[in-house]
């Protein structure tokens, strides 16, 4: 069923259409009805050019939200093309954590010149907010949380809702009570003050079982959390255990999602960011899997070595045997590869999702050895009739083909196992033990298996 | 850094000790601070006699929040086994979500002799939301929505959430107006209620410009819409477009995590739902992986017919030729199938998020094309280097090698974007173009590729 990207090829003709009608509301009028995630869409199909005339015939308001749903590259360009003015508004108008998503996508020099003309309390948050390393959780926290003190009561609560302006606060679901040292005493729900009587006192509500985490914490550590309790927020405290923010669920969710793009490539041996597929050039998708392929193109001339080194020991004479097993190296190496990218998807899926740590190390691998067993068992048994019975193979090849194909089989289990929680182990990122990486190693390794059973099963010669 | 999974194994092992205590009170103190989620993952590395013992100790309450966060195979193996009484309590104090997730995992009869005994409304609901297809987004709705007239007013609004019963509504952040015959008209935040004047309501509250899904809409299809969004709950329509539910952030994530799980155990060929690792049986594990690999098997025996092809037509020669050109076939497969599972992974992920769709397949394509001309070239380059100066090969041998790398790689992008692409045109998923299946089909025709390179350069004949 069409889901909302489909209507993308659609809305960008209209977008395109309206830019080029005379009547300054031509644009304004086509984007009413639409969402802002759905134009910046369309946009990432624009040229340059395109796009920034298309931005400048928005609402300023819809533009700067169209352009904090760009993709950080996307962004990136169109931002350094704005004029100052335009982007000094889109800072002033955006909420904070989408103002400094922006900021970040500029160049410092700029930023700096333009954190002067935006609200001086505007420009101190986003200014303290940046000295947090990038991709730690204090980057992406808002300071904009509910904060009442400990005596703070319902009716006050109620009150500061109503009269305070609307983006003092982020979200107002739950409430934070924090003693005169700004220590986080616990936090409860808007709901359960709502509940309560309105003299009640904010002590009386609150619960203190509550998880947190440091701004300096990785986001995606912190974002794995909440998910895995289902909270939608985090409270964040400084070094001296004071709050100073909280962590939405909707930044949660961003960072988790281009996280798992980030794994998924990785295992497909793309390395780099997870900006947006079409707002990459050629040359960047170049430099994205280049380097990996390469890598493995060296890895893979293993595999030549290996059957150089068993073809010249028959140098000069007839080899037939050999002839007879080379049509069989494909499917070993085969067989090896697609069992070690199950095993290597399986587990490294495994430790992302928090499904196995470190410390299951040894029943993972007892389980991999045992499904091998039972897998190569199988493929060993097809293999050998297959080449017996239908390629009219000798007995003697189809035994070697028979015993081999599970002994890689098992190999490929051990290699695509103990890798990813060796990596995990020594805190490498478990996913750049891809799928193409495991298959490479075992190529090479699998033909030695392969030639060695041969070998044995001939009488120590391959001539 | 160590995450919540890191202190699982630790936990298990104060939990195994507590069973063992003889005091009834051991298991019920040890578990006072702990979260439902990480005793459900203690229990998923316990036998089935510890887990049953381990749940019967714990307070219910416990027990039954822990219950719905072992993974569905686990918990159906449990609930098997525990009396119809505990049962029964567990369907009452769940929340009406986890309660139905519960009633999923249990033989339709037990269930129905079951809800003889919760409360007539809870059984209802269970009963109207079972009738929903698997996998629709009924399913997973809650019909316990804040829902008001037209004419509600704040005050009204106020008073009800203080006086109705905590269960009645499942979340109150969105407040759902509807007509008399129970059309949405629109819906507007509590914060939004709070600010109003007491007097105000609802319909000059409302916001029509709301998003919602019918009932029999895939679930994964409504979670991508609400993540796209950001929206924390979605309003479902039924035939006749009158409301009957909502759909929350809660739920919608986890449909997304098992979905993105699934998704990248399909790209390494591994088929299946989303168990839990751990709490698959070997046997489940060789289920899912022995059908794609047999499959993969039989199709990789194509490589053994283009090398019996070729070698046959030197039989009973010298193959001088041919077997300096073997040491080199698992580099040239080898790279096309490492270039085909960059492209496929990359275009399956971005059809997964929704970066692209079918509509974008010129672009992609064209992308594609170009990005592995630069890319085959580079490889071309290496190849021949290798070739002539590393193995100090032929110059011939070094120019069909240089030359077929850029032909295979080529070749690889077209397969790896082309495949995924189509699938999705004809609603197959695209991830089932898994990377070693991608690798396996280029394997074969790679080789021809190949050898036909190579016979063209030797003037027709590889002997």
């Amino acid at each position: 069923m069409p889901g909302p990207i489909d209507r993308i090829p659609n809305l960008l003709a209209r977008i395109r259409r309206a830019v080029r009608r005379p009547e300054p509301e031509a644009l304004p009028t086509e984007l009413r009805e639409q969402r802002p995630e759905d134009v910046a869409d369309a946009l990432e199909r624009m040229t340059k050019d395109e796009a920034l005339e298309s931005l400048s015939q928005m609402e300023p308001d819809m533009a700067a939200e169209v352009l904090v749903e760009l993709s950080d590259d996307t962004a990136k360009t169109l931002v350094a093309d704005l004029p100052d003015p335009t982007v000094a508004y889109y800072l002033d108008v955006l909420p904070m954590d989408d103002a400094l998503d922006l900021a970040e996508d500029m160049d410092p020099e700029r930023l700096e010149s333009l954190l002067m003309v935006v609200p001086d309390e505007d420009a101190a948050e986003i200014r303290r907010l940046m000295r947090f390393p990038k991709g730690s959780v204090g980057r992406v926290m808002t300071e904009r949380f509910f904060e009442v003190g400990p005596e703070t009561t319902v009716e006050e609560i109620l009150l500061d809702l109503r009269l305070a302006p609307e983006e003092k606060y982020e979200t107002v679901n739950d409430v934070y009570v924090l003693d005169g040292e700004r220590r986080l005493l616990g936090l409860f729900s808007l709901r359960r003050a709502l509940r309560a009587e309105p003299r009640t006192q904010a002590s009386q509500l609150l619960r203190a079982d509550f998880e947190s985490a440091q701004a300096d914490e990785p986001e995606e550590a912190a974002a794995r959390r909440m998910a895995r309790y289902g909270f939608y927020a985090l409270p964040i405290l400084d070094g001296e255990g004071r709050m100073i923010g909280i962590f939405t669920g909707d930044d949660a969710q961003e960072i988790l999602r281009d996280a798992e793009s980030k794994d998924v490539l990785a295992l497909g041996a793309v390395s780099g960011g997870v900006e947006s597929y079409l707002s990459l050039s050629v040359w960047n998708l170049v430099k994205r899997r280049a380097p990996w392929l390469m890598i493995l193109f060296v890895a893979e001339s293993m595999t030549g070595v290996v059957l150089r080194h068993y073809g010249q020991q028959q140098a000069n004479e007839k080899v037939t045997r050999l002839l007879l097993l080379m049509p069989f190296v494909p499917l070993i190496i085969g067989a090896g590869g697609n069992a070690g990218s199950q095993v290597t998807t399986t587990i490294t899926r495994a430790l992302a999702v928090n499904e196995v740590s470190t410390g299951d190390w040894f029943t993972v691998v007892r389980r991999e050895l045992a499904t091998s067993i039972l897998i190569g068992a199988l493929l060993g048994v097809i293999g050998l009739l297959r080449a017996v019975y239908v390629w009219g193979g000798a007995p003697q090849v189809g035994l070697v083909v028979g015993i081999s194909l599970p002994c890689v089989v098992l190999w490929a289990a051990v290699v695509g196992s103990v890798l990813p929680l060796g990596a995990k182990r020594v805190g490498i990122d478990p996913a750049v033990m891809s799928a193409p990486f495991i298959t490479t190693l075992v190529d090479a390794t699998g033909l030695v298996i392969f030639f060695e059973v041969a070998r044995a099963m001939f009488g120590g010669s391959l001539a």
